[in-house]
């Protein structure tokens, strides 16, 4: 830092070497995680590191989180190396010793990880991922690991409180568009599977996670067409069985009405209209207004789906008036969780060479140690409370971190994604009544006796 | 939509074709573009359609916008076809005929493409983009151009307030774990230089772009030696010509003591003490502080370099009050534009087979036709108007719109990075005071009366 690169100007053509072109590139970290392993590398401090992830506070609009992006961490760490390429990279950037860098070319993960499921609610204080591993492996990786489980949980968690809003109906991400890259575009659409979405729009997601596709027609399409009515036309026999008409080009109940009297005529070739979609103006009162239109006209069976900027408390409230809305697009609120759009996490050293280790630093202080999480339940099976405490510190109630990787390899297959979706219904079941209606409560977050009493031994030695 | 897929519970192994392993996946697009091209191959409509993006109304955060992501626009358009894989897997889907999956192999981007320069200032209702291309073709690229120009420009649009705010700071990106995902990351780094930072810390945006590359030390790196002071002189061996110390581990003054105490060992060696960085508490007052004991102790030539939650308005306070501060990090605010994570920006059709069309739908009307920005300036050659019109209604000032696209070829290399940050300087530079004091400002965009006239005739048409 303070080090300017060469100043030459450089052409921006994209990526100059082959094994850089993608996002599973090494070099995808902080700068300071190489210089931090060049220090290492020089004073040879490569003993056991153990590293956690948690948040540090909830952002206000949030009750609770919903963990994502295990799959991905393991996937990094399983490819972790330096190609030849970036080692020579790193070489002509003349920042590091020709010994450091060659280093760099047997390096791979050989550490082990703890992590809670995919699909798990947790709270501030709590370890979703440890991650113990020789020092310099478990520096390098946090960069990346933080950026793919900050990325999915918090769409995980904003996604949860839609399918808390609006239970029953079809809830699909179309958010890929203006969510932030296009790997946010990719992961929003799993996360939000994840955490109980019936699909997205993104047709990638299908083939890269098994998640199902949804998608109708745009605006534009009504508007190549000189008359709208032909478009609607066209369009179902083009797509006769996954007929989803968008009537909010020009006139929306104008529109409904076309589709009424198209509807016959398609009928006649075995196509039915199997929903009507609007994305502008005044959703709540259009809705109700298609709905007689389309009853009116004898297309009871033909379903309702709405999009344009909906978020779960849009939901929550299209729901609570019981607008006759079958399902719901949610695009860009939930992609950016535009009212929350990150989270105050952290990945932080907690024992080096089998000392504890914590940071002081004002308003970012840590608890030491390698850290279990247990969570107690009532008599409901509804959640009680949670205590943090030390791994070996064994307490009633389920303990929520297990161990996923050993010696870098993978101990099973982690669950797949649908199963974690399934956990993530069960979990979402468990929440206490007013986290399930976005009420202000704050859970119980204990920290354990024993874990005060370490983070107290660990502040009385000298630095 | 509203068609499941098959809900077999299909394995989360990331993917399963080699040619969509990438985010270069022409499948990283939403299905409706695929279901509206079965429509119009159906149908035989392939005549020229013209798309513009623009954004509708600028978040009350903002008060003007930086353009971003042209470069990536146009390499992607470069790239635009279908791998075998990838249309076997839309066979695959059973949702689209053989005839229009055949028609996919030989498909191509063979438009032109007109473009504000990277690194220009712009406001709403006025185009950046224009896409004039069979209509498949300029359909289909919608969702992936939206996703590599919104968020750039949101990012460049946040950094370059960032500028506004701290003449003559060393400014870095250090905000890519915090980003949504790894492309947010990497792009994230090349819209902050664009507009003006120094650099960023993500290693990966040198080689792709040539962003300089920035990095000091994390607090882990302190935590593991078992005396601060010897973290320090570790480091400095290891990075002898870039020693920049984090001092806020665990005391700040009490760090900043020990780092006068090394110095002059370190001087005996031929090291200096480059800066020293805050990354916690009272900025404001450890600055003053820190830079007091540094000066008292002869290092009146080591930088502060401070971190942690900055943003624009931060900057504008710490230089407002003349804190000593020389150099800022700003990391997950910038990157996900947290006080506005999104733009209400749009790609819409205009024209089709040579007819101007709009979208009437409630708050989300257009402007019909193919149009063209002027801007003019004032004897100081401040920015004082602009007039959005039709392309062939040529007005007075600097036209804004560019060709850099014909028949899918480039017409000449983009300007190099460099070149548009210098670029993005000057059209900083020519803001009116107001806006470069983030002050409550409505830039005048004129809407001309050829635009306005259209639109009247386009609306005369039936639907």
């Amino acid at each position: 830092m303070i080090q300017e690169d060469d100043q030459q100007h450089k052409p921006d053509q994209g990526m100059k070497f082959s094994s850089m072109k993608s996002l599973d590139s090494v070099l995808l970290t902080d700068l300071y995680q190489l210089t931090m392993l060049q220090g290492y590398y020089e004073q040879g401090m490569d003993k056991t590191a153990v590293f956690e992830f948690f948040v540090r506070d909830l952002p206000s609009e949030r009750g609770f989180l919903l963990t994502a992006g295990l799959e991905q961490v393991l996937q990094y760490l399983e490819n972790l190396h330096f190609t030849a390429e970036e080692r020579d990279y790193l070489k002509s950037t003349g920042r590091f010793s020709a010994g450091f860098i060659d280093s760099l070319a047997v390096l791979r993960f050989t550490g082990d990880v703890h992590a809670m499921a995919e699909g798990s609610v947790f709270f501030p204080n709590e370890p979703i991922l440890r991650i113990t591993a020789p020092l310099p492996q478990a520096q390098l990786v946090e960069s990346r690991v933080i950026n793919l489980l900050h990325y999915q949980t918090l769409v995980a968690s904003k996604a949860a409180r839609c399918v808390l809003a609006a239970p029953g109906k079809l809830l699909v991400d179309f958010g890929m568009r203006r969510s932030h890259g296009g790997e946010a575009g990719l992961l929003a659409a799993r996360a939000a599977y994840l955490a109980g979405f019936d699909g997205s729009s993104t047709v990638l997601a299908d083939p890269a996670f098994g998640v199902p596709g949804y998608g109708t027609m745009a605006h534009s399409f009504v508007q190549v067409h000189d008359l709208e009515a032909a478009a609607f036309e066209h369009f179902a026999h083009a797509q006769p069985d996954n007929v989803v008409l968008l009537i909010d080009t020009y006139d929306t109940e104008a529109a409904a009405q076309k589709v009424v009297e198209l509807a016959p005529r398609l009928a006649q070739q075995g196509i039915n209209v199997k929903a009507v979609r609007l994305d502008s103006g005044d959703l709540f009162d259009h809705a109700r207004q298609v709905r007689a239109i389309l009853d009116a006209g004898g297309l009871q069976q033909t379903r309702l789906f709405c999009s344009g900027n909906l978020d779960e408390h849009q939901l929550r409230a299209f729901v609570e008036k019981g607008v006759p809305m079958d399902g719901f697009g949610v695009g860009t609120l939930m992609d950016t969780s535009a009212d929350a759009p990150y989270l105050d996490c952290a990945y932080k050293l907690q024992e080096y060479a089998g000392i504890a280790r914590r940071k002081r630093s004002e308003g970012k202080g840590t608890w030491p140690g390698r850290k279990q999480v247990y969570r107690r339940y009532d008599d409901n099976g509804v959640m009680a409370t949670d205590i943090v405490t030390l791994e070996d510190d064994v307490q009633a109630g389920r303990a929520l971190l297990r161990p996923v990787m050993q010696a870098g390899k993978r101990m099973q297959p982690l669950p797949s994604l649908a199963e974690s979706r399934e956990h993530a219904q069960r979990e979402l079941q468990t929440l206490p009544a007013p986290l399930r209606k976005f009420q202000e409560f704050h859970y119980g977050v204990e920290i354990s006796a024993a874990l005060k009493q370490l983070a107290h031994e660990v502040d009385m030695q000298p630095h």
